[in-house]
């Protein structure tokens, strides 16, 4: 059997933080990594234009030979993620599964109540409530769309009171619903863990992007999977991405991001 | 002489402003407008990317036998606008040069100070700095990139008090130096004018929309123009736009609003 790498995709570099956590457990495992950072973000469009860019972000990566897709954009995943299994052979694994098994053992240990915490498009898609629902139909399921923490995270406002101001606001009912869980659907949330947590108290954050790169982990088989290193793609130019980089993966890649024209695919 | 439409494009919604400020010089005039919802924003991506995206958009607008083009977009016309000006031959009106004018005269009869606020790409180009001081190189110009304001505008953050903290983040240091004009170099800026003035006091706020269109219209000779209502096209879905653009037009035309496939240009 001939090896191939995992594909792993998101709006942008928000998906590197999913990369992280593929590395944890998919150790030195060769990985091709695509950002849509010419069109970054997804969450505040429509469904059909979600679908439509995930589409052509696979056919990039399916360019590439890649045996598997591991979705780290939590908008793709709560809008598309059956238009992409209907479309291409390879397994396509996103954050919402994962993501809701593991909020839902925490739930069943606890009071049965669950936040999840999304772009607008996430929210509005009701993936993370089905996905809840299917395994466990007596949950309650808090959601809200936090709009504004993407563009807050991708400009350094990390640890600045207004984010927590808005935080607050975003969160401040949500904070009274005794949830046991707290769902961090979009992979620049957990880099806004701290305020959030402040929110929450004592419920447990749950990380869509180490619950997804588990899952992915458990169904692959790892033999199939070939070793290597990491290979990075964006939509946009390059520079200008290594403080960004830095943040979500920890590691200075700025030097080996190449760009390809997604548009063509 | 056959009379045409004027063209007028944005990154996505925000340019509906500059269409407010057409209006009442233009008149009844037919126009086209473009926004490029499905790759909205442009402010934070690279100059390549921005002439890339701001081609295609005068290309769908020339398809439409539009005899000239009013970029809104402070980005573009920042970035872009001599490079649509050498690949097509209709007058193309950028917004830079019409609002340096205006604050130049207000600064030239006060201190001689301006300050710009625009997008990262946009005070990053230095496009304000250049024309200002090609008109009176003797005035200070001072730049800052105001990344989170149009995230705040889309999210319906006016009057918040989150806004007004970021305000005075990125403005406290502008507003010790006494400058006589602001430019509110994005069209979204004209929305926050309030939370940005309580910084400026006394500083005239220049909106970069109104510059254009009275620019434009003593331009092009008004009867080249044809007769006749707007047209609207967008690059994502056109539902649930209704809203913001009832916000920044004052009129409801979701009903009107049609999809463009952009890619294709």
């Amino acid at each position: 059997m001939i090896k191939r790498p995992i594909g792993i995709f998101d709006s942008g570099l928000g998906g590197l933080s999913v990369v992280s956590e593929f590395k944890k457990v998919f150790k030195n495992k060769r990985y091709i990594y695509f950002g849509d950072t010419a069109r970054v973000p997804y969450g505040s469009k429509s469904v059909e234009t979600i679908k439509r860019f995930a589409l052509q972000d696979c056919r990039f990566l399916l360019s590439k030979d890649v045996a598997a897709i591991i979705v780290a954009c939590g908008t793709v995943s709560a809008n598309a993620i059956e238009e992409l299994q209907k479309n291409f052979a390879v397994p396509i694994v996103g954050v919402v599964e994962p993501t809701a098994n593991k909020a839902v053992e925490i739930a069943m240990n606890g009071n049965g109540r669950i936040a999840v915490l999304g772009t607008a498009a996430t929210i509005k898609s009701g993936a993370y409530e089905k996905a809840i629902k299917k395994l466990d139909d007596k949950i309650d399921v808090f959601s809200v769309a936090c709009p504004l923490f993407v563009p807050l995270v991708e400009n350094g406002y990390i640890d600045k009171p207004a984010t927590s101001m808005i935080a607050r606001e975003y969160l401040e009912d949500l904070a009274k619903k005794n949830v046991d869980a707290v769902i961090l659907g979009c992979t620049h949330y957990p880099i806004l863990s701290k305020v959030i947590g402040e929110v929450f108290g004592e419920s447990v954050l749950v990380n869509s992007g180490k619950e997804a790169a588990d899952y992915a982990y458990a169904l692959l088989e790892e033999k199939e999977v070939e070793d290597g290193e990491g290979e990075y793609y964006v939509s946009d130019e390059p520079h200008g991405f290594s403080e960004t980089a830095n943040v979500l993966l920890g590691e200075d890649i700025s030097s080996c991001i190449r760009r390809v024209n997604i548009e063509e695919f």
